[in-house]
């Protein structure tokens, strides 16, 4: 089983920041993400995943979602972390393919082939607004301009060979000019000579996440993602969205385990079930409807939800998704919506908690016994762990499930390897 | 006084990953360059300075100048060091100003208020192959939007007021909204909304530096820049230049005192003259004078250098430099050449050592005395400390030229602020 922890300063749930659980401004406290991520290392996790959002939360006012650069704050976590993984999140739509692979190559050298990289294409409208333009690129424009993006970075990564640092000191030969070639693409979106300014990194070509599941992005993530994190809440669906995952990536080439399938879910722990349901009662009060309508909002590309009735069942408005929007997130809201026939205030409630994903609430024996289940069903290759709340439901977490996945023979005791790739494939 | 060292790897002298005092491979290494700050921070200097370079030395067979992300890596030393200013370099001609704008205030908050940003517009014509196009713009379209670019980022740097974070647990108010104000920039080159996805950072407006020398080099430093990287050989020259950089800032709207001219110095140390000057002799064998050739070239927008007669008096070239070259560093080697009558071997040989700064070669005492002449001359508030070879250059100038600064009252003895900003004033 791969476990990688989904990383926002005080958890994902809500409003969280009202709890005396979280601590106010640890966005802003390297000591605070280094407690985070040794803690997650402390429980042998594959990966921290930092998510990222190039606009800031138009909830800000009751939220508390603040957004570092995910390769700075990574950059500094290389430096006090010695095994986990690092991944963090990048847009292919509003950078440039030279800038990212020299980031995530520097990120790879610091940390010594720790790095990941999320490739996303970003889905928030108002992203736009910050970049130059008044609008996002369409769904598909952003897919085709995101291929060929990753082409260009995964080629970048490539044009140092492993040797090519002889440093010969006799012959006067630092590095080998053979062994390093230029890359020389010329495509519909970019225009990328190279070489990249440092030698290969210790991963060379690094892994990557990906988060569409779209068609778009289910091809994009079968052809080149190693992790593939997804929002399942039944198993049965998340079995066929792995199988049909795992298919997609042997049809382009790949072997069928080349693609770990992670679902998120956020666990609520308590000693008891009852104690577990206290803590989600006391999370949900914190979780502003307004705020998470405006989430939702964001997630359905600035769709006008602000007319439905709060407490009639949500209707279907899969037509009515701008073309620019996500594809696979609002249908799902919409889909659970419609079959448990859930009002919106009901499904604000659960997206304010989770911000969408599954939530388990129980003992830690309930949790790792779920998660067992979708592991062994083949619904999951392994988890992004979303606590509600940081640094406590990380912690629970690493304290209670980690060691009882541990005892099962599900997860690793210590790392085996040095490398991302390497856990990812141990 | 003030003193940054210019950090790069091994050192800036040409083929100094020859000698033993170097360590093949460093720049990969975090364990290298926490050793080169940790060593700066000891000798309490204002900042460690990391230069840039978006596209690799065409010289890469014979040279060792490669170059990691300054983001990425300064981010990490964060993370090693506590007081030393942390100052990285990025393009305002290949970068968006949001994404820069984060990624220093979020070097800021990792590092409480160390970070430094060293505004260049790239002056390599190769850069822009790496980037979507065959050629630089002209240095005069490059510097339009650099000043525009700039603009954007202190305005971002500015959206969130001191205080919008209240964390008010009782009223729900995590942000205050009547703190945070978008810019909405619309410019010619940019069109950036903000605010910013983080508070405001420690320092806020972060110190910028800056080093063109050109003309509209020159007014973009007076306007926006605390720290003035030059090169100077000539303390009347450089006099005269830090008496024009100060009745600019005034012009500007500022004091003369806010912006501080800090030469580049290249000193080869040695316990006796003639054990400094062997020290010289055995950097200089490494030099290859192709290498340094092509670094001249770039430095002259690509201008074909290759028919010039090696021994033959230097010939003045200034009306020949393309449009898109930097302007103040190529006539200053033409000037020096034609001045002291050099031949295009000598001028490499000088090239060579010291990236074409000032090198000093001699006694701690002849340093110190050189450094303090200048100083109190007004012809520099400070010096950027080059080291030839790292980490040799750079740990000897911190043993032996330091103390003998802090003993004549010259230099602090130890750190009085905690901010880079704290380091530029006191």
């Amino acid at each position: 089983m791969h476990l990688a922890v989904f990383a926002q300063a005080m958890g994902v749930s809500q409003g969280v920041w009202r709890s005396p659980r979280t601590v106010p401004g640890a966005e802003q406290s390297l000591a605070h993400w280094t407690h985070l991520a040794q803690t997650a290392e402390a429980g042998c996790f594959d990966a921290f995943f930092v998510a990222d959002a190039l606009t800031l939360s138009s909830g800000i006012a009751s939220d508390a979602t603040l957004r570092p650069d995910p390769v700075a704050l990574l950059s500094a976590l290389a430096a006090t972390t010695s095994r986990i993984g690092l991944i963090g999140t990048s847009s292919t739509t509003y950078n440039d393919p030279f800038t990212v692979a020299r980031q995530f190559a520097t990120l790879d050298h610091l940390s010594g082939g720790r790095a990941g990289w999320n490739v996303v294409t970003t889905a928030i409208a108002a992203a736009a607004e910050n970049y130059g333009t008044d609008t996002l690129p369409d769904h598909a424009d952003r897919y085709e301009r995101g291929e060929e993006f990753v082409d260009v970075v995964l080629g970048l990564w490539d044009c140092w060979e492993p040797d090519a640092v002889v440093a010969d000191r006799t012959t006067g030969v630092y590095a080998d000019p053979d062994r390093i070639r230029p890359l020389d693409h010329r495509g519909k979106h970019f225009q990328v000579r190279g070489p990249l300014t440092i030698p290969r990194s210790p991963q060379g070509r690094l892994p990557l996440a990906q988060a569409g599941s779209s068609g778009p992005g289910m091809q994009l993530g079968a052809r080149v993602a190693d992790l593939v994190f997804t929002t399942q809440v039944d198993p049965d669906a998340s079995l066929a969205f792995a199988d049909e995952m795992r298919a997609l990536a042997v049809a382009a080439g790949r072997r069928a385990e080349d693609v770990k399938v992670l679902p998120g879910v956020t666990p609520i722990l308590g000693r008891t079930r009852a104690e577990a349901r206290e803590l989600a009662a006391e999370l949900g009060s914190y979780v502003s409807e307004q705020s998470t309508l405006q989430f939702m909002t964001a997630s359905f590309g600035g769709l006008d939800l602000s007319g439905i009735d709060l407490d009639a069942p949500f209707p279907d408005l899969r037509d009515q998704l701008p073309a620019h929007a996500g594809v696979s997130r609002p249908a799902l809201f919409i889909r659970t919506a419609l079959e448990e026939g859930l009002t919106l205030r009901q499904l604000l409630q659960r997206i304010g908690l989770s911000i969408g994903h599954r939530s388990l609430v129980g003992t830690p024996d309930d949790v790792a016994d779920d998660l067992q289940r979708w592991f062994e069903a083949g619904a999951a290759d392994g988890f992004i762990v979303i606590p509600a709340d940081m640094p406590g439901g990380l912690t629970d977490f690493v304290e209670e499930v980690v060691p009882r996945l541990q005892r099962r023979g599900l997860f690793r005791e210590r790392y085996a390897g040095a490398t991302l790739r390497e856990h990812l494939t141990d």
